[in-house]
């Protein structure tokens, strides 16, 4: 079995970035890879994703119907790629996993915890990770990244700094005492992060 | 609140045609009344139906991620449509609610029992409808009737075949017992059929 690591952390925090160094470096190291991403990463999933970008339908999404989507996407992104490659000795790097649902509509979204948890086994038939890697950014960061300025923030960017704050709490709040998950502070260079990255790759899988 | 009354029974056994007329004759006594379907039945929910109907994504649909989908769609239609619609006393007629993925996720495609009924109850908030109405036929007739002609059946249809076979017996076990179902016989007239509905109808809610 390859190792299946995923990648979390609130809006421009930079894991996409690093996943795509760390992809390199292990196809340069002679490692076969998967890199992909949630929602996404089947025909479905990016149908799925297009979806849940177009949240004016209906007014808005469901909580619950939003949740759901995520899962479904999950469900069919487990099952027609992330098995099957981790079955055939890939590693798998993804950006996004079931951490995200138990952040963003479990503690952000006030789904309750207990139905996120059943969801997010159900969808994977309780396949974790070996390593979760939590890009760290404090809530104001990622709107300034995201914003792509720094300076005042407005009414509808205070909701957004709100509402990335619980996520980033959220994170935070399930990485702690599990060994599984790496924290790292993305307010680090892009190199010194992947560094970091590569060294917890190295002393746990190599 | 308005009655809540769903109609359940596998392909070609008529339940769309016996909504229309019962949604007809609410309307002509004075009632308001809603008619919908699932999946479907909000704009998210019908983009969901268009995804679902497309199986042949990725090969094909893992059973979890079909369900749900269903599941996400029921969650928007729910929140968006039913509840307030009962919530101002209309009266509901849905094409297929909680039971279909009962029985056609779970009895058909073997889905496990309970995570199915776990999932109907996060979708649905646990509100059941007041009355469900089965329309039974055999899968035989099924496959007739969705082929338009009579005679003998080829190997896909068998599969078809064996398939609402396990539908409609899901059908008949769930309803067995439990007065919140009425099986009608759907080999009856379209006419003997919808005044066996209204007569249910009136001796349980007028």
């Amino acid at each position: 079995m390859g190792n299946f690591i995923t990648f979390e952390g609130i809006e421009g925090c930079g894991k996409s970035t690093q996943i795509q160094l760390l992809g390199e470096w292990l196809v340069s190291i002679g490692k076969r890879v998967l890199m992909t991403r949630e929602p996404g990463g089947t025909e479905l999933g990016e149908r799925i994703r297009t979806l849940l970008k177009d949240k004016c339908l209906d007014g808005h999404f469901s909580a619950k119907a939003e949740l759901l989507l995520f899962e479904a996407s999950r469900a069919q992104h487990m099952e027609k790629k992330i098995v099957p490659a981790l079955t055939r000795g890939d590693d798998v790097l993804c950006d996004r996993f079931s951490d995200s649902s138990t952040v963003y509509q479990g503690a952000a979204r006030k789904v309750p915890t207990s139905d996120v948890a059943f969801l997010n086994k159900f969808a994977t038939n309780n396949l974790m990770p070996d390593l979760t890697i939590i890009v760290d950014i404090t809530s104001e960061e990622s709107v300034r990244r995201v914003l792509g300025r720094r300076g005042q923030i407005d009414r509808i960017e205070k909701e957004n700094l709100s509402f990335f704050n619980d996520v980033r709490n959220g994170y935070l709040s399930i990485a702690k005492g599990d060994r599984r998950f790496l924290v790292v502070n993305g307010d680090q260079s892009v190199s010194d992060i992947q560094n970091e990255i590569r060294r917890e790759y190295r002393a746990r899988f190599m």
